[in-house]
């Protein structure tokens, strides 16, 4: 049990350079998640800490770290030479003064060199993004955006709520994935419960496997993610200690690498040597041991049938797989798709709306026969350009690099037209909300971080101030997750291709012999046929050859983790010859599945900047959201408390309203220009300043620019701008521009 | 602990007839559920078993019960006078005879009577509903509409899958639900988790009191729902007895009236009573006891942290109010609102998508000064007219009567304008997705079904196969739900109002001193000084009084259940002047809740019909769902199987998801009328039939017939018909009728 405990854990994680993963017997299913969302979102992966390190340290750091570590061993080796002629009583005054002097100058080299870098550092990123980060982080959280849930009861980790902006973004986001997949590509929704029976996650694989290694304070019981102190412990030496010998820096800097792949007795090892104690207790730590990261609960009142809450919500459109094949036509290659809550019980969760315990995953399972992966609308995406960072470039040490999406699939780098044609739909979903083109890559898992059964996986990495974040997966999981149901359910879910005309094929049957291997081989007969059911055709026929010819062979049972011997009462193999009418096969799955929160907290990131108020005492901020995205499409505000401007202002409300255009009106005193940078705080791309009786100010937010249109005609103008039918452009063309400033600041 | 539990079950519970609420010592805090959606959630009520049940039995049927009842005595009495007779030895043959020829006769004309009845009773409900259910639910789960969850692994009762079609039509009712409520009022949508701690839980009452019930099979440990056993029993008892005497008949039919109200004793002695037994096993059963309907789990690693899947949204918006009320400028009135999933535990789940065990809420917290619950809008609601159900005719045994909703407000028959208008808007809301006017009434709470604290509360109550269905609750909760947090959280969940000028105000203020309480009452101190804090004014004057002049008082302490003795140096109360600037007070909450899939259940029943094929030999199924509703709003038939046709529908169908349409294309072969009869049990209102390469047919659903509208103007056509810019009508005026008929069948 621990074993396939701390197994899973590997295939999980991200692959362990020191592990590298064994190649599983056939017989042994492993029920690896390594591709699933399950890693993306338990592993907030930042390339600085776990896969290319060096890559983001600019080469001016590196170099002055170098400097830094010669001009260290110079200072030592000053130190030792002072110290051994004042104690050498051959030594005279005058050499001793002189050998002092120089090593006083060596050490006030050595600061120079330490304040460049701590300069270089504080710009870099640390202090600068840690400003700009809280920047944001405060106002979204003084206008609601998002708030801690509960904070009266001073609140629950990693749960936030989306107050009335967040929320309405949050809205905008799943609108626009439904028009811009669901509809685009004619896909079948569904939407399951969160309760979940286990059976259904003991055959995913999550009931078992679906852990994070904890260690405990041995005196308090406070738990902690073993890889996070240890990740906490490295990254602070790294940055404190600027006079790190080389080589230690390089230590450290393998640990982060590898952090993700190690075994729960290495992480252990590591905790031991390197004295790490609690963070705030400082008392011993316990052995790092699994802790299961779903939310349990008991379905019904007699307490027997324990359920979860779900880690994901790809499994419910797996088990509805034959429904919805029906529904579909019996006809491949479809695709389903989900929306809803997922949760998972994160040991301690940090990093604000990056990590929590509950989110909204939005996930799609394109179901095609394994084949043909061909995708009719490729076409459509191959000429679009992004970064992208293959797994060659990651590995000899490059970095993300502009391609065709079209070159990348006819090359090999992206294993197949269906999992490029979602690459490039998710590149232009996340452009459109307002993801900066140049801090979105698509990354390519390493054939480590990938389970043994996925073709190829990319994860579109989003970089934020925290790192490159992980948004989407894009994975193709082939047959897997079809398999593990079928196997648990007895219920095939599989899909059938009529031949023309039948086919004559010669299949190998295998047929264990229950009665005489249960005598054989008592508790363990399960194990054994279950071994001999999964040969491959090479070893049956081996196996079939020796049997006939010496009456018994020995056989591996790995899930016994050794060798019995098999008779040749014990099984029967034969080669037949049989007529088959259609092929009936699994088919394979490519699996995006995206993290909105977290597409979200980077869009907010991307989309905020500050700008100088017109006089110049303060910096406003505004968020740029597009129109799509903006919580609020539009406001409005009468110039000067009034009645005619606010019986004006009544009917702009009205049918803005009526056009389903969301607004809000401020009929507060307040200058314009405080109501203007009220609402540029909160994204809203328009304005609309009732300033006469027949026509309005409009005013866009980035550009400050205003046009004048006549009332009868505002909402529909707005409208055009922000269902995305007009540019500004186009409107500012058709309406006289507004020159008056006042109005403004 | 165990009395709370008791009270809280019949305060959540429908008002018991036979227990009326104890009017509670203003120191006891009840915290009462009973106007919530738990009870609309928990409490499938028919008004057939709880409320009015003779109303829902027609006139006939009462009279041929009346003479049923009247034969079976006479029956009765003439079969003694034959015993009498039979035994007597002066009766001679002849007069024995005819005595039992007389019983013959009445015997048969009971018979009659009896098969009268039964057939009255098929078809009044009974059977034929039955059969209609069965229809709708066939059509609904062969569509796959929904579908049981997990159906592979043999399904969780309670638990249900929305797919694509039902997960089309939850979307367009919520999306409505937004446009109609969130945008047209300018509401504060906010989006907070599932999960949710102990803390805010117990604040609101769940905790204590959120129970149903429940008895279980002595031996094999089955659990039921005790108050549906009863029902079972009383409901099969009355319908197959036919001749039930009507003492018995009245007896059970009381108990069907006021089950909801009893305690767990009588509970018990009613199953004692009437022998019921375990269905399944006929075991002897438990007492009755309470089971808390959350699903609970465990937050963070340590285990130590309990929490609960929440059983309703408005707890997320309550611990919000603080915040909200900033975001809204620190202004009354203003409402919050929030979709999502809630969650219970049902101990023995039926009734299909009526009783779930997840679903989705959509509840509205609209906060309002208490002394003004006046509503601006309600003008364009006020000339409403439907049917309502206020207590007094509940009360007095009549049926539900058409009222103009502005009288019913200015009458106080409903108690203010702001739940007026909110019943009118709901009204709106469910007549416009397709429920039935004259199958929806808004029935009044009884006094003893509401909470203590609550103002008044009306359910909109729609009618399906299942009887009238609570699916909408609108409930004046007064400050109760603010009060609670405040308690609880000690963070004031207050709004103000400054005085114009200030004020000068008399103010009773009472300080316990808690060293002393402390000293007299040890571990029951607590409750002592909350008592004497909750008195008011006139009984803190009478206590002053009493200890200036006797030094000491008797004072019953409620949550003691005792008397104590209260010295003058345990509290100082004083009659204070003060100057107050402005009102601080605890807004009233006005609170529609939605059960999404209940309306969504009832929906589908109204919109379902059948009619006959052309051919005559089938019944073809249909919804007619509107524009609004409809999964599908349109789909795309290439007449033929031709490279023209398919090249025409593929542009349409381009230009359709263009336009945000939802469509279905159907290249098959298959007859016209035949994708017809399959889009019709979608409810697909209009299907484009590419029958030439420059106009194509379109057919709305309901009517089936046809007009020809050029293929580029095809798709605004139908945008505008489904976006509700026009009706069929417009566009059957502006474009030729299509007279073949040989397309449609």
């Amino acid at each position: 049990m621990y074993h396939r405990l701390i197994l899973g854990n590997i295939y999980r994680r991200v692959g362990s350079l020191l592990h590298p993963l064994p190649k599983p017997h056939p017989s042994f299913k492993p029920l690896s998640l390594s591709s699933k969302p399950l890693i993306f979102i338990s592993h907030l992966r930042t390339s600085a800490t776990n896969l290319q390190p060096p890559s983001s340290m600019d080469s001016t750091e590196i170099s002055l770290r170098q400097s830094l570590a010669e001009k260290q061993a110079a200072v030592d080796a000053q130190a030792t030479a002072v110290r051994e002629l004042k104690g050498s009583s051959a030594a005279d005054k005058a050499s001793v003064n002189a050998a002092v002097e120089a090593l006083k100058g060596l050490k006030l080299e050595k600061s120079s060199i330490e304040e460049q870098l701590q300069a270089i550092l504080k710009s870099n990123g640390g202090e600068s993004r840690e400003a700009f980060r809280q920047g944001v982080i405060n106002t979204l959280e003084r206008k609601l955006f998002y708030v801690p849930s509960f904070k009266i009861y001073g609140g629950v980790a990693g749960l936030y709520d989306y107050g009335p902006p967040g929320c309405a973004v949050k809205q905008n986001v799943l609108a626009y994935w439904r028009q811009h997949f669901v509809m685009q590509e004619n896909m079948l929704e569904v939407d399951c419960p969160c309760v979940t029976p286990e059976v259904v996650l003991k055959a995913s694989g999550h009931v078992d496997k679906f852990t994070d290694l904890m260690v405990k304070d041995e005196k308090t019981g406070t738990c902690y993610r073993a890889d996070h102190l240890i990740k906490d412990f490295c990254k602070e030496v790294l940055e404190k200690d600027l006079s790190l010998p080389a080589k230690k820096r390089e230590e450290f800097e393998h640990v982060l690498a590898v952090l993700d792949g190690l075994s729960p007795e290495e992480l252990g090892a590591k905790i031991k040597e390197y004295g790490i104690t609690a963070p705030e207790t400082k008392n011993e730590l316990s052995d790092p041991y699994p802790f299961n990261l779903m939310f349990q609960t008991s379905i019904g009142p007699s307490g027997v049938s324990p359920g979860f809450m779900r880690p994901e919500t790809a499994q419910g459109i797996f088990v509805n797989f034959k429904d919805l094949y029906y529904y579909n036509g019996n006809k491949l290659p479809f695709a389903a798709a989900q929306i809803g809550q997922a949760f998972r019980n994160e040991i301690s969760p940090r990093q604000g709306l990056l990590r929590v315990r509950e989110f909204t995953l939005a996930e799609i399972e394109h179901f095609v026969d394994p084949q043909d992966k061909s995708h009719k609308k490729f076409p459509d995406v191959a000429s679009l350009e992004f970064l992208m960072f293959p797994r060659e470039l990651q590995e000899s040490g490059q970095s993300a690099k502009k391609m065709a999406l079209g070159e990348a699939v006819s090359k090999g780098t992206v294993n197949n037209e269906t999992l490029g044609y979602f690459i490039g739909r998710v590149y232009i979903f996340l452009t459109s909300l307002g993801i900066d083109k140049e801090k979105l890559r698509f990354r390519q898992h390493l054939s480590k971080e990938m389970a043994h059964y996925a073709a190829d996986c990319w994860d579109a990495e989003i970089e934020c101030s925290y790192g490159w974040i992980e948004c989407v997966g894009i994975a193709d999981r082939s047959a897997y997750d079809l398999h593990a149901h079928t196997d648990k359910s007895g219920v095939a879910l599989v899909a059938h291709e009529k031949y023309a005309e039948p086919i004559e094929v010669e299949k190998v049957t295998i047929t264990p012999v229950k009665r005489e291997l249960g005598l054989a081989f008592k508790g363990n007969q399960k194990m054994v046929v279950e071994a001999l059911e999964a040969m491959d055709e090479k070893d049956a026929m081996d196996m079939k050859a020796n049997l006939e010819s010496k009456g018994e062979v020995e056989f591996k049972v790995c899930t016994l983790e050794k060798n019995v011997t098999i008779t040749n009462k014990m099984v029967t193999i034969k080669k037949e010859k049989k007529k088959e009418h259609q092929r009936v096969f699994t088919p394979s799955v490519i699996e995006p599945s995206f993290g909105i929160g977290r597409i979200i907290y980077c869009l907010y990131e991307h989309s905020f900047y500050t700008r100088a108020s017109k006089a110049g005492d303060e910096q406003l901020n505004v968020f740029r959201f597009p129109p799509l995205v903006a919580p609020i499409k539009c406001t409005v505000f009468p110039l000067v408390q009034n009645q005619d401007y606010e019986k004006v202002a009544g009917q702009i409300v009205k049918s803005l309203a009526a056009a389903g255009i969301s607004h809000k009106i401020d009929t507060t005193g307040t200058s314009i220009g405080k109501r203007y940078a009220r609402t540029d705080e909160l994204g809203v791309p328009f304005a609309i300043t009732v300033d006469s009786i027949d026509s309005v100010t409009v005013r866009e937010r980035d550009s400050k620019q205003q046009i004048r249109v006549p009332v009868d005609e505002v909402s529909s103008v707005i409208k055009e701008v922000t269902d995305g039918q007009s540019t500004w452009g186009d409107v500012q063309w058709r309406y006289p521009t507004h020159s008056s400033v006042s109005a403004d600041e």
